[in-house]
């Protein structure tokens, strides 16, 4: 019974504009360290998988830019997902390719895009949701012991009890819409809710099963392109049939239907990077609360998150803000607000600007 | 006799920085209008003065640039400063070339880069100006009704009775330098304080006198100057001589010293226009108090100054900020601090990053 690992990389990030564009979303950028996030996402997991094992899924038109940033992994092993659906058949295409190499196979389910700090205990904390993946025959996902009321994520309630006395591994009570701060602070003052990562661990067979269970109409539709894998009309039939997928995610669609789903409790420093604002907290700060990349002159600043692609940024007398210049755009913006980036974008594709998306 | 103008367009004007650049000046941008400062300084007194009786003081570095927006203007007009030794200096200059021409001269001395909006008056008032410096061989400088306790610009004090009963012409009691608030705010409250807005009339041969009664140093490097114009020489010794000359204000080396200097009061929409602030709070607002040129795109935003030369700027949750983007330059500050920018423009000159200026 072998093990693969799924990357999901196909998402558009528009929350890091002017940085991430149509041509090269979130996933492809370098916003921390020195590779980007999707090849920060492999180089986590490539000590428990080798590279042809690994399978990233991607739009047609990121397919190169991915590859370009995995060159290790081999051409078949990146999925084109003709028209972006959701997360739940972008897992469903990944576990029907994995259950033809091998119908036991268990797979894990990464983002391609989110920042993870301590790279031994996430791995620890994914050979402990296999082993539990593969013994029960049951989803397993993992939960986040949450660090701050965040409003942002949802959340996943813990039954009380250790499953079977393991440490940290739960029966998983229920999962939670992202709340509000009342409710995040109850929530992380209870001490059973985690924050959901969206990483996840199960057996291909055993969540395209769910999917026949709880999506009927997507179970439906991997069946037709599982039948044409391997044969001259695969492509044909994936752009067929693909597109017309309900566009559903997998939490909405299974993890809350599905009554027995287990948690491995992650404490190994994970975020979302789910926007600027995320981006600046996570930063190291000078004394004056300032983070800075790139080109930069400035006088009397606080508290301001700088980020030039190659420009020179200088401010002068100005805080709480999040400035970044990437080639022919420059953003200001509170920095309370870089949730609202994305209404830029919206309003840029409203006034048919789309050559600075 | 004959009258004469002279553009003072040697300024760094770094204050407009980034859009203002070592290369290109205040003087030579668009900031308001469609014409540059220069252009638009020569076209409120076209009228009053034929071309070959403008002449327009430039550095070695502006020269090709100020030909090509004042084309219409003889060659020989531009007087080149092989070194800028502030006002003094250059109006000497001035006043030698234009009594090389007529010996009776008089002339008026205008800076390059400010912003007149009642052209008509404007010119009222300088033919007011024409004859008391004629009638009386007088200095004359033109004083400004202030319409704010301003703390940025120079003031001169007036004599209480208007001058032979004409009209908004006065002897001047004395200049004072620029005053903090609480002075600015006694100033406009009297009635008898004016900005001094740094345009003169007199003869030619009036002022090279008084350089000679205040400025002997100035006086004898003019002479040996004046001796040489129209011998093969000339470019020579402007070059050895100009140089060494003391660099001091026409204000601080003559006007506060001599005793008898009228004044006509000018109510015509002057400004000076010496930051981004000023620029901004001149300008135009929409209903939130912005002020945008170029593309953008933005939300919740208010009174905000946004300048872009070609990038798309966009804003979301800021106020009170100047936003300009000049080339490689993406400058943002706080409405109150634009005064300040020359200080980024320092720090740049010792990290050595002139290429940005």
């Amino acid at each position: 019974m072998s093990r693969f690992a799924v990357i999901m990389a196909g998402g558009r990030g528009e929350r890091f504009w002017p940085e991430s564009r149509t041509e090269k979303p979130k996933q492809f950028l370098t916003l921390v360290g020195e590779r980007s996030l999707l090849q920060q996402s492999y180089d986590r997991i490539k000590d428990l998988f080798p590279a042809e094992k690994v399978f990233v899924v991607v739009n047609q038109q990121h397919l190169e830019l991915a590859r370009e940033h995995l060159f290790e992994l081999p051409s078949e092993n990146f999925l084109v997902e003709p028209a972006g659906r959701n997360t739940a058949p972008c897992i469903g295409l990944a576990a029907v390719h994995i259950r033809q190499r091998d119908y036991e196979a268990s797979m894990l389910v990464l983002p391609a895009d989110h920042m993870i700090q301590g790279k031994r205990d996430f791995v620890d904390c994914l050979e402990k949701g296999f082993a539990w993946a593969e013994k029960e025959d049951s989803l397993v996902t993992i939960g986040i012991n949450p660090t701050r009321p965040e409003t942002g994520y949802g959340y996943i309630e813990r039954e009380e009890e250790e499953k079977d006395k393991d440490p940290a591994v739960f029966s998983v009570r229920r999962f939670v819409e992202k709340p509000d701060v009342k409710r995040a602070k109850e929530f992380v003052r209870t001490g059973r809710y985690y924050w959901n990562s969206g990483i996840f661990i199960w057996k291909a067979s055993v969540i395209l099963k769910e999917i026949e269970n709880h999506i009927p109409e997507l179970s439906q539709g991997l069946k037709t392109i599982e039948k044409a894998c391997n044969t001259p009309q695969a492509q044909k039939i994936m752009s067929e049939v693909f597109p017309g997928l309900p566009r559903i995610s997998i939490d909405y669609g299974v993890m809350e239907k599905v009554s027995k789903i287990f948690m491995v409790q992650g404490d190994f420093g994970w975020d979302d990077l789910g926007s600027w604002g995320a981006l600046a907290s996570l930063s190291e700060k000078d004394a004056d609360g300032m983070v800075v990349k790139g080109p930069f002159v400035g006088v009397d600043n606080a508290d301001c998150f700088v980020y030039s692609k190659d420009a020179l940024i200088a401010a002068l007398g100005v805080q709480d803000l999040i400035i970044v210049q990437s080639d022919d755009v420059f953003l200001v913006c509170h920095k309370e607000r870089t949730q609202e980036v994305k209404e830029l974008v919206q309003m840029l594709k409203e006034k048919e600007m789309e050559k600075y998306l």
